[in-house]
């Protein structure tokens, strides 16, 4: 049944655009305080520099109180030097279980640093763009999930006033710290550990869903990559996260001929084993199935599914490294190596 | 294994603290251009009011890029009278698969009408603290997902000059425009299925994690609220999202005497469902279960996962009221209402 909105009766024709309420500003608060703009700046954004008798202070915060004014981030940020806002961008595909509780995380480490994160919405803005867009907001550091930025996005973020940058990907950005993720590397275990159990014609899953060739060119690359001059092959398997796609795959399933399928990650590999096991193919006897990302559901499965596991930063490091970074913007960039990635050998493959 | 963050050596240590290279302002761009602080700004803004020539035009724009100058968000909205940023707090848990996707549908909404998304951390902050921290970023608009905001929040948001505040919760809060979605209403149906189904003992799933109270005392509300005056019985089950909590729940399970579950949501369903499986619990026959949210994984389960599908709008729907809202400030409050939630039936109950 397709949601429809519907309005409740009984509410009131909206009248022609009325002009808003004007917003109170300082002068308001100063004017009804009886003090200077300058004092409530001063009281509203704690300066230790200037004396103000308890009073005053106490005046200037009734004020703004009665008149509902909020300082501005923004202008505050600017007299302070810098905001305690970290700007994430958010990817251009709905996150999946794995990046969702990382970003989780990250938010509440930063947030017991005193640090905001705030997650910029995808706008199809690219480079340079996206980076100036994102350094309106005047974020303290920038913290870059994909590999969406380069140099010169970096040096925009840094003219605009932005301490931090950092990276989260393959190759390190000139003049931003970085957290290596190799997602080839994701896609080169996962082969090498289905070459290594007899697989010999391997399937690596591509999501037809638009933004997701970020992530699965490069695991395509690395399975590539990990059977360069053996006698295996690989052959890709563009799939939509739909049990439809997953059933016209199956009846294109005998003329493939594998043994072995790489899913790009456990919520693929779940919804392509379940439509291969309805049709009868055995899970591994018949195709030994490898997913990424090791997520709950794929322990859940029968068989179980092995994984292969991108080490990610936890929310603390990160959140230490940026902290680090915004205290020392000088500082010449940081890169961190992770772990890699791991296979998760169970019942599957 | 556990993550650790690794310096990878030959980068220099880092020198103690330099100052920050100075931010360049409107005035240098004035000054590298030649012209008038309110001509860069006329330029800059692509105010129409003013005749600017081309050359002049020019040159504003060159200066700018040579200095890596770029206009402050808030300040150009201050000056604009608002901005096209729409501001959404983050629930204080991860996003599960159908509030990702919900979310992600929003924000390609909201792009296409010209707004730019921004979610804004969980801060721990409560009420007009909340609304405060909010309104510091001078948002054109906020949309709230969870009952986190009163009439008090609506008012300190409109008087900063927020011009729409849409919540979407079980009732409407004064001053905002919004959309019902109804928890109690995901109980009550799932239990009375359950209840049709002729189940008398049903446990009620209630998540252990923390901040998901919210979401699932509402639940637990509307599922005793079904069964008020049957002879039927609610039982609660805590149970934390862990392959262990929900084997402890199985060991107790002989002495709860249950014969149907509703599961919280279809992640926690497929957990628990999972573990009594291999634990020789028959399902539905020995206990009828059923979910929430309706996301793939349920579909993929033997049996298949019933369900109950809570409507949420649409993205073009909601984009469309905040975009009506942000043009008509001073419109009285809409409320829309949903079709509720739905049963899916399937061959878990």
């Amino acid at each position: 049944m397709p949601y429809v909105m519907v309005q409740i009766p009984n509410t009131p024709a909206p009248p022609k655009s009325p002009a808003p309420r004007p917003v109170p500003t300082s002068a308001d608060v100063a004017r009804l305080a009886g003090v200077s703009r300058a004092t409530v700046s001063y009281v509203l954004n704690n300066t230790s520099a200037v004396r103000i008798s308890e009073p005053t202070r106490r005046r200037v915060h009734e004020a703004a109180k009665e008149l509902g004014y909020v300082p501005h981030a923004a202008a505050r940020s600017l007299r302070a030097g810098h905001s305690r806002m970290v700007l994430m961008p958010t990817l251009p595909v709905p996150a999946g279980q794995r990046y969702s509780q990382f970003v989780h995380d990250v938010q509440g480490a930063l947030s017991r640093l005193d640090y905001t994160v705030v997650q910029y919405g995808a706008t199809g803005l690219r480079g340079d763009d996206a980076a100036r867009a994102w350094a309106e907001l005047r974020p303290v550091a920038v913290l870059v999930p994909s590999p969406s930025i380069g140099p010169d996005g970096v040096a925009v973020l840094k003219r605009s006033g932005v301490r931090a940058v950092v990276t989260l990907s393959a190759a390190p950005v000139e003049g931003a710290h970085s957290v290596f993720l190799d997602h080839a590397e994701v896609g080169r275990r996962a082969v090498d550990h289905l070459y290594a159990r007899g697989r010999r014609r391997i399937g690596v899953v591509i999501p037809e869903e638009r933004g997701m060739e970020m992530f699965s060119a490069p695991r395509l690359a690395g399975a590539r990559d990990a059977l360069h001059g053996t006698d295996a092959t690989v052959v890709p398997l563009p799939l939509a996260y739909t049990e439809e796609s997953a059933a016209a795959l199956v009846d294109r399933w005998p003329d493939l001929g594998l043994d072995g399928v790489f899913a790009y990650n456990d919520e693929y590999a779940m919804l392509l084993m379940r439509a291969l096991q309805d049709a009868g193919v055995r899970i591994p006897q018949d195709a030994a199935f490898i997913g990424a990302d090791d997520v709950m559901p794929g322990r859940l499965l029968r068989p179980r599914l092995s994984t292969v596991r991108l080490e990610l930063p936890s929310g603390r490091d990160l959140a230490a490294l940026v902290d680090r970074a915004v205290r020392n913007p000088g500082a010449p960039p940081e890169s961190h190596q992770e772990y890699g990635a791991t296979v998760v050998h169970r019942d599957s493959s």
